[in-house]
Parts: structure tokens; sequence; C-alpha cells
């Protein structure tokens, strides 16, 4: 069996104020050419369909056209999971209806989780496909008093899963969660803030595959067959360097599988310049694409006047300036480091000492650190 | 053949500042006992399914629920038009896929617009599914610039589909509109402010049937064969005396049809009591239910201390007070005549009169139409 890998497509995502929609159609389209060529028995996508719960209508639409492409026009099936990010419910609209025509959706673990089996020439395939659910739920749903984190969450779900399928039988698994010791990035919204979010590689060892989906860069976690497709674009600057593709996986009678990455091209890059404002306004060189979506972090000290004004004329999609040199001018005062790279917690604690002049204590923390979950759990389900 | 028609579900609707998605399941499931019991060929939806384009995520489960229902457990085919209510993009995912379930979803007019085929033991009929359109699109997408109202709009689409039927085939038309000499009530949103957007009921005749949703009231337009099956439920006070039905049609070989309405029991009524507050705390008669929603219009002329927390000592589930007689005693000044049963337009120059003390002129109620229609218009299709 021949399947492709991917995940964190964030349908609808708006990237420092531009509708992504028509640059993930371009490369959706692509995707879709290589179904055309690659011939693969299913397709599964892990989590993170959609960029937030109430998507606009054109990522509504456009993931309905891909869809209806890839099983009307080439029969291949479907299999797609929740991620942190979808509504359980929006998605799933559907789903037992959608099953019978070979979209599987595995949004919500209300009517018991089963695995969503496929036939090849040696027989079938077992994918155990465990949406991303908060940990209260797994508790209430499965009667679990223990499961206080996503951890424990996991090993139940997975666990529950496992138990249905037969012994020695071929199996894939499909998760959206963030496995210990995987490398994150800055567009991943974190599963909870304070740390335990992660879940141990163990409870995908005993798959042939195991399809992750949350992580945005493209990585295995633990063992090469346990693996993050990573997003299917560049989704902030801390992503410049990454190359994202998707994974072709080959699964044999016996359920080995060995797996090859292919790149698809974006219409626009996502990339980082850094120079003296009249280097950078010298232009694109060797062949680069001057519509790339672009940060640029300026070494000039002294004041500018409409850098950004003068950037766009050369690079139309600058998007993002940072000076970092400019504090030795004066004109600014940052908190120490890179904001962009820090935690709401971290960050809050920086800003936090800058107003008071004083560290935050563990207390203030906790309850800032509430107030934050409490933000992304409203987040995940808006009702408007 | 025999069909359901029923329309204007409103899933999502808040009445009053209640969610009604409980009632709306309750009565739901007896329109499902109804299918067990009548056995019909396929049930029709004429729009208005969710009562906005971004329905409560409860809705949408709810909506899933009843037609996996419908087409898993009874195996009867669905066609569903969109209403003005209804988000074209987002009751339409899915739709090339669930068409092959038996789900025919008729949201928008993008792909060309082609009658459904339904057979029984007498040949095919041809459901000619009419979804709710703003006349500029069906303008662009039909290329036809003298298309400028819905009556336009709607003879051009029933012909692009009459144009696709076999001539002396059996015929159903469904469609969203609001027919000339139609009776109105308050919950049905306006389809344009300003008059021009009734459609003549000619456009319908040459049918065998036609199933209309709009209108919230039960009732035929023109002829016994065109008829609006009326709302699920009862969604304002001025419906209070409507009986609220489904209809089952039965259409013969020939294509002839008779029908009989259906009438199924909400969890709680909705009514209007009028009196005096001592009277009316008297409670219930006759086996009223007192759990019903309830508005109560006060002959009382004094002020009364907490008249709502009074009535809801009796009457849980007084939703609206109205005290005509009050104004008598000075305390309100309202615009003549029952404010609840203006347009927006009427509404809006009594209160400029009340203000301004002039009458409005033609210009100023023009400026005031169209940013009514702009804002009717932005909650069509609200990017959120």
């Amino acid at each position: 069996m021949r399947f492709l890998h991917t995940s964190d497509w964030h349908l609808g995502r708006i990237f420092h104020g531009i509708h992504l929609t028509d640059d993930q159609a371009h490369i959706l389209d692509q995707f879709i050419k290589l179904i055309h060529d690659a011939k693969p028995d299913a397709v599964l996508i892990a989590g993170d369909i959609y960029d937030r719960s109430v998507p606009p209508h054109e990522a509504v639409n456009l993931l309905d056209e891909v869809l209806s492409r890839i099983l009307i026009d080439y029969r291949v099936p479907v299999i797609v999971i929740a991620g942190n990010h979808d509504s359980p419910q929006r998605l799933g609209f559907g789903h037992r209806l959608l099953a019978g025509r070979g979209l599987y959706i595995v949004s919500q673990i209300n009517n018991g989780l089963v695995p969503v089996v496929l036939q090849d020439e040696h027989g079938p395939v077992y994918f155990c496909a465990v949406p991303y659910v908060e940990p209260p739920v797994v508790r209430e749903k499965l009667g679990a008093a223990d499961v206080h984190d996503h951890d424990r969450a996991m090993a139940m779900l997975v666990r529950h899963l496992k138990d249905q399928v037969p012994r020695g039988a071929r199996t894939v698994a499909l998760a959206h969660a963030y496995v210990t010791g995987g490398e994150g990035s800055e567009s991943e919204r974190p599963l909870s803030i304070g740390g335990a979010d992660t879940v141990d590689a163990a409870y995908f060892q005993s798959f042939h595959y195991a399809a992750l989906g949350h992580l945005h860069k493209p990585q295995s976690a633990g063992n090469e067959h346990i693996r993050y497709a990573g997003s299917l674009m560049k989704y902030s600057f801390s992503e410049a360097k990454h190359k994202k593709s998707v994974t072709l996986v080959e699964m044999d009678a016996r359920g080995r599988t060995t797996y090859e990455t292919v790149s698809l091209s974006p219409r626009r890059d996502v990339r980082c310049l850094a120079g003296y404002l009249k280097d950078i306004l010298a232009g694109p060189q060797n062949g680069e694409n001057k519509e790339d979506y672009i940060m640029v972090t300026l070494k000039d000290t002294g004041a500018i006047l409409d850098a950004i004004g003068k950037l766009r004329e050369v690079y139309p999609n600058v998007l993002h300036i940072e000076r970092p040199h400019i504090t030795v001018g004066g004109e600014l005062h940052g908190p120490g480091g890179d904001h962009r790279r820090l935690g709401e917690v971290d960050l809050f604690a920086s800003f936090f000492t800058q107003v008071t002049g004083t560290e935050i204590n563990r207390v203030q923390e906790e309850v800032f650190t509430e107030i934050v979950e409490q933000v992304y759990r409203n987040e995940r389900e808006v009702r408007v």
C-alpha cells in the first residue's frame, strides 16, 4: 500500500494581513497532480485542515473542491483527523455519509472511535485515527478519571483503537500532537500553556507508521517511522529555512514502510532578508522571486523615512521589518531578546518587568497562564 | 411518488435570548418518526436550514444527526436548497460527494444547475431545485444583464432548469422566495428592502408541485399545488396562531398531486396572553403548558414593580411583556402603532419623526435603505 501523508494545511490562514487562500489553492493543485502521478491508495491529513474553528467561506470552498477532486476524479480514499485549530463539529459535518464515499473525517470521540480499514492486495491495513481532543473531553467520554494531560489522553485513545485491531495486522496511526523532543516553530498554537502538552513517542512505536500533525517542520520523532509531514506552506518567518514537503509512504505485505519526501512549490516563498537598506534595495539576486513574502532585518542604525514604502517598491510583499540596531540610537527600548521567539508566559513576564520594575512571581504567572488558557479554549470554539 | 415537503428550520435560532436547539431537536425527532411511518420516497427542504450563515456548532451537529438518520437509517433521499439565511458555501460543503449518498444540497449556481432526478415505479421525477441567489449573482453567473430583481432572477433560473427536462415529464420545483400575494410573518428577513422582492407565482404554474420556502405560515400561493410548507416552529409571537406542519405530497403516475398537512408538536408552544396581571397570575387554564414561550400584554395602567419576575413565577418562560395602556399614564411615549409590525424603513421613519419633529424625505429614506441593504448583505456572509 502506498499513501500520501500531509498535515497542517491551515486553510484560511491570514499571514501578516495577507489572505493565503490563493497560495493554498496553488499548492494544492500540485498536491492533486502528485496524486495523479504517484497513484496512492490513500491520503492521510493529520489535522489543522483549517486555520480556525470558523474558517472563511473561501477556505470551505477550497477544501470542498480539493477533496471532491481527490475522491471523485481519482477515487483515492482520504482520512482526515481534526487538529487543535479545527472545530470538531463543523469539520465533522456529514462524516457518516461521507465515509460511504471514502472520505473518513474523524473529529469527535462521541460515537466511539473505530479504526478505518482499507485493503490492498495483501489484505487489510488498520488506520487508527486519533482526532485532537482536550484531556477533559477524553476524561468525560471515556470515563477515565485520571486523564489530566495530553500524554494520558493519547495513551487512552491509542489503546482504545489498538484493542480493536487483530493481532499481527498492519497498522498506521494518525495523530495531532506534540511528541516529546520534536522541534517547534512560531506558527503552532500551544496545545496547553505551561508545558504539559507533549506526548511520549512510545505510544506510536508498535505501529508500522505514525502519520503525525501539529509541528510545522517535516521531521521524524523518536523513530524513522514516526513522522511529521510538516505544514503545507511556511506559516511564519521562523520557518523560512524549512523545506516543506509531503511524505509518500510505501508499505509492504508485512507492514514494513519506507518513505520519501516530495517538495511542492509555493506561488510565493517566505524569506528573510538582512542587510543595509541600500543593499537590499539593489533588488533580487540569482532569480529570486521579488513577489515572495519577505521579512527584512535592517542593519541601519539611523532613522529612515518610510522604510517599508521604499522596500515595497522593490519587493511588493515585504510584510515585516525589524530594526534590531535602532535601539543603539535610543529610539526604541524593546524587551531583551527577540520577542517573536518567546512564548506567551515569557513574553508577559518580560512585559511585566518592564512596566513594574519587578520580577513576576509564581502566583501572578499562574493567574496569567490561566487566562491565556481560557482564551485559547474559547477561541477553539467561539459561539458566533 | 410520495414526498415530504418542509422548510425554514432555522436551526440555531435564538428566540428572545433562548437557544432553540433543544426544541428543534425535539420536533425533528417527530419528523423522523413521521418518515418512519409515512415512508416517503423523498424529503424536500426548501431553504433556511440554518438561522444564519455561521450557525452555532450545536446546530451543525443537529443537522448532521438528522440528515444521517434519514439517509442511513431510512435510506430516503433528501433535497435541500439554500435560503436567504444560509451560507451557500458552508451549507454546500461536500455536495458532490454527498449527492452519491442521496443527499442533494443545492446552494450555489457556480457549476451549472441541473435537475435532481429520482425514480418511482412510474419512471423519473425531475426536481428543479432553485437555491436562493441574489439577483447580481444570477446576472454574473448566467450572463443575464437584465436581471435586476428577484422576479427576473427566478424566471431565469426556472427556465434554465426547465429547459433540461424532457417534455411531458413529471416535475417538482423547489424554491426559496416570496411569491406575490403570500402572507408574511415577523420572523422572515426581507429579501430586499423597499419592495422588489416578490416573484410571480406563474413561474411555478407548469410544475406538478412547487415546494416553496421563506414564508413561515403554511399556505398555498396562487394555486393549490404551489405551496409553502411553513417553518418548523413558531419563530415570532406574530405566529402564535399559526398551525405549523409539514406537507405530505402524493404524486401519481401522471404527475397529479394531492397533499395533506401533518402537525408536529413542539416541546413548548409560543403563545400570547392578554389581560390584567392579577388574572394572568391565576395561572394556566385547560391543560395549557406553563412552560410555553409566552408574550404577555398587560391591560393594567398603573406602575407595576417587577412584572416579569411575578409572571415568571407562574410562567417561567415569559419572554416579552407589552403594556399598551401604560402610555395613558404618561410613562412611555412609543411610536404610533405596534413597532414590531413595521418594516425597517417605516420604523426608522417613525423614529426620525420622533427625534427631529419633521417627516423623513425621499433622499434620507434612500440613504437609510441603502445602509440597511448593506448590513443585510454583509450579514449573509460575514468574514469572521
